[in-house]
């Protein structure tokens, strides 16, 4: 009897690309249906699978939710890794860039962004330790950036962690308060006057482009 | 027959008593358990009465849902409503007096904060409608004290909105990132952290105590 082919390079790439399908259909009837309400049945039906081959794929309805979190959190921290490539020694500037790549990338994941809100508390343990530890890193992106500002007596001396996750939360609110923001401020008015804020807010007195536009 | 006594103040009075008793519980047990795994019977084992006494109270686990936070949005009003009769006219002092009290607010209604993130979807459509209705008018307080700056020329005029749901945003992160906050800053630290970025990030240039300590 032959033994089952071993999965190759090919087959891991195809499990991947289906398990974003999925996380996408899922992500839909989250925020159509709820989380509590939406089955893993519904998922499969509305993937067209059965719930056997659903299976394959995800054991639970939870494997799924921490996909969706564990996929978005991964694009989030690389786009901003790759704007740190681009930027200069300039702390104000590489705020101001890294916040605005920040904003662009919560914009595109709205809806991911509000369901973690919603459902983080429905993740076990471990999923919410793996969600946490990558949250933290994508945080010290931003706090590296600023300790820098402050090294450089560009940024006043604060504790960093309170502007850092001013910065997630202000970030976040962009998804969370859109029924307050939208038709109020475009994405750009809301991203310069967050930019300004933030980058204002915690100049040194004396500072550079102090008070100026971002 | 006699007609049935017709519901006295008091009555009133021991009526909302016992139903802030009972969303005080259901708060605790949501937090436990979650909101979509605590049953109405449960509230009311808890509270030690029977479901069909609790139907006195409250009809719906939601209604139980809207009520904590009808009741806590309130307290939230009255304090800030409260702080604006204590204000001088500089609009630097008021808004870190505003922001102060906002802050030390949320730190008493964390958990309710947190419920506010994960089952605003739970509510009906009415319910909804007046939770944002109400959130408005929070807001609002904010923004007229921000929009007296700028006409005063203290602030620098700006998209009023982008700043006023910041403070919402920050205040709101004490309670929804106190996985991060909690042993990093006292409610002080974050306090004069957030009250100083924000201040020094919307005064107009050259206005008033720019970089200076809050």
């Amino acid at each position: 009897m032959l033994a089952p082919a071993a999965p190759t390079v090919k087959d891991a790439a195809l499990v991947e690309s289906r398990r974003r399908e999925l996380a996408a259909t899922a992500l839909q009837l989250f925020r159509a249906r709820g989380y509590h309400a939406t089955s893993v049945r519904q998922i499969a039906e509305t993937a067209g699978l059965s719930v056997g081959s659903l299976f394959n794929y995800f054991r639970t309805k939870e494997q799924i939710l921490h996909f969706i979190y564990d996929q978005t959190q991964a694009v989030i921290e690389e786009g901003l890794q790759e704007v740190l490539q681009e930027l200069g020694p300039d702390p104000d500037e590489a705020l101001a860039l890294a916040l605005d790549r920040y904003f662009t990338l919560i914009d595109r994941h709205q809806d991911h962004t509000v369901l973690v809100y919603q459902e983080f508390k429905s993740l076990d343990r471990r999923a919410k330790r793996q969600v946490i530890d990558r949250e933290r890193r994508i945080m010290d992106i931003f706090g590296r950036i600023i300790e820098s500002g402050i090294a450089r007596e560009v940024f006043r001396p604060h504790p960093v962690a309170a502007t850092v996750h001013a910065v997630a939360a202000i970030g976040h609110m962009w998804a969370t308060r859109r029924w307050a923001l939208r038709g109020t401020v475009t994405l750009d008015e809301f991203k310069r006057a967050q930019v300004t804020m933030i980058l204002q807010g915690i100049r040194r007195h004396g500072a550079g482009q102090e008070g100026g536009d971002v």
